[in-house]
């Protein structure tokens, strides 16, 4: 699949592309199947929320076949090589589950400034691709952006060094030393953004919600401001996120590397040969 | 002013009715102002969210003029009594201020459970006007609903006893042994409804998101379930509510009442003379 000219002007304008539909029922239905196998393993890919249940899985292609086959599908390699203009690999995999009643809230942030920080990627040259597994409506913490933000570039802020590590999980209590990027996956996030500064531009220029169907998918940028809250209500909110980045904006060296499931360093570019799942 | 018979049927129906723009924007301005200086007040009927913002305002027509002419005005106090089909007195009134950005969230709950638990109210003859002092929109935490679901009647739950008080207030922790009813007050709800059971309903009926103008009255029966998420907009939700009992509802006496500020004991009806902020 190839984007509209119309569509690559959209995301450069906002930030964002949501495409409805992209996977069929049968393969929306299949993929959260495969999920639910996925992180029910106990291991140090999964994150959990401070009442315990699953926030995120990292890296379900490491042990998946279906996961490992959609990183690689036209429908979603393709129109990511569009939009950031180059050929592309996969930075960064995984399962967001914003479970219904259960699932927590994720403040504004700028995805980028985790990828330059802590893995050394030199340019904002990067977009993630997030699949709906599940209707995204009002009620489920849609995620909410501001358009047009991906503009301003990274912000400079400050490190938030209040994280405490409540989040429930045994294995971060027993590697807390060893596990200094932890603190950028859990509630409590390592980077956020200054309160003012968001404030200000989302009076500026608004927030959407981008809401949809369960198999639309959700590109944006890097650098775009976004959020989401808590999930009250009774639908799960799954999403499956592919972060792609140009081939030429590989990671530098950085003293502490994440470890491969968070922060890639196979740069070989994706050659997608299949659209069938 | 009073309601037509369909208001009241929507009412019976679905356990709440939105009217909108029931103060002008003039009203609403000088609400605003008068609110600001009146939650400025440090003292024990301020309550503050966990972060330090201030959460909620108990009773601010003890301090102020203009919040005593709201609770007595015609526009409010004749639909509560036709809705509840008595006469009414003012049991609770309170000013929530779900403030932009920090603004925290509230668990699903039926307000009656409080009033009959630990106030000694015998029935749920009981509503509260809610009036908005800001536009309310999807993103600064508007009040989800369940229609309906007050005719389930109270749902039996169990107590939350880890509200643990972390909220932030010097005046909590100095009084901490004689504040028991302080735990109703914060984001650490004590009763709040068994997920389960919130899920059945919200799946069966639907959730419902009470969005307005500012000077919108939203009126809601003292059994309905709902919450609200927390605010990640840079738009303030201030509201100001009060909550009219039935004059045939009055309170028993309880082991250890709450302050008059919380739960009034002074049962005289409301004899609504004026209509002009």
């Amino acid at each position: 699949m190839y984007l509209a000219t119309m569509q690559i002007e959209q995301f450069k304008e906002k930030g964002y592309l949501l495409i409805e539909n992209l996977f069929d029922e049968r393969e929306v239905e299949l993929i959260r199947t495969e999920m639910l196998q996925v992180i029910a393993e106990d291991c140090p890919r999964r994150i959990l929320e401070k009442n315990g249940s699953v926030r995120s899985f990292f890296a379900p292609d490491h042990s998946n076949e279906i996961f490992e086959k959609i990183v690689k599908l036209k429908r979603l390699v393709i129109p990511a090589a569009q939009l950031i203009g180059t050929d592309v690999y996969a930075h960064q995999t995984k399962i967001n589950s914003k479970s219904a009643m259960t699932g927590d809230w994720w403040e504004w942030h700028q995805d980028y400034t985790y990828w330059k920080k802590d893995d050394g990627m030199p340019a904002a040259d990067v977009l993630t691709a997030m699949i709906y597994l599940n209707d995204v409506n009002e009620f489920n913490g849609p995620m909410l952006l501001i358009p047009g933000s991906h503009k301003i570039g990274t912000v400079d802020e400050g490190e938030n060094i209040s994280g405490d590590g409540e989040n429930g999980n045994n294995w971060f209590e027993e590697y807390k030393t060893s596990t200094f990027y932890m603190t950028a996956l859990t509630a409590d996030l390592k980077y956020t953004l200054k309160q003012e500064e968001i404030a200000r531009w989302a009076k500026q220029r608004g927030i959407e919600s981008a809401k949809g169907p369960a198999g639309s998918v959700l590109f944006f940028h890097g650098n775009v401001f976004h959020a989401s809250s808590n999930n009250l209500s009774p639908w799960d909110r799954y999403s499956f996120l592919v972060t792609y980045n140009s081939v030429n904006n590989q990671l530098e060296a950085v003293e502490k590397p994440r470890p491969e499931f968070i922060a890639s360093r196979n740069f070989d570019k994706i050659v997608p040969v299949h659209d069938h799942l």
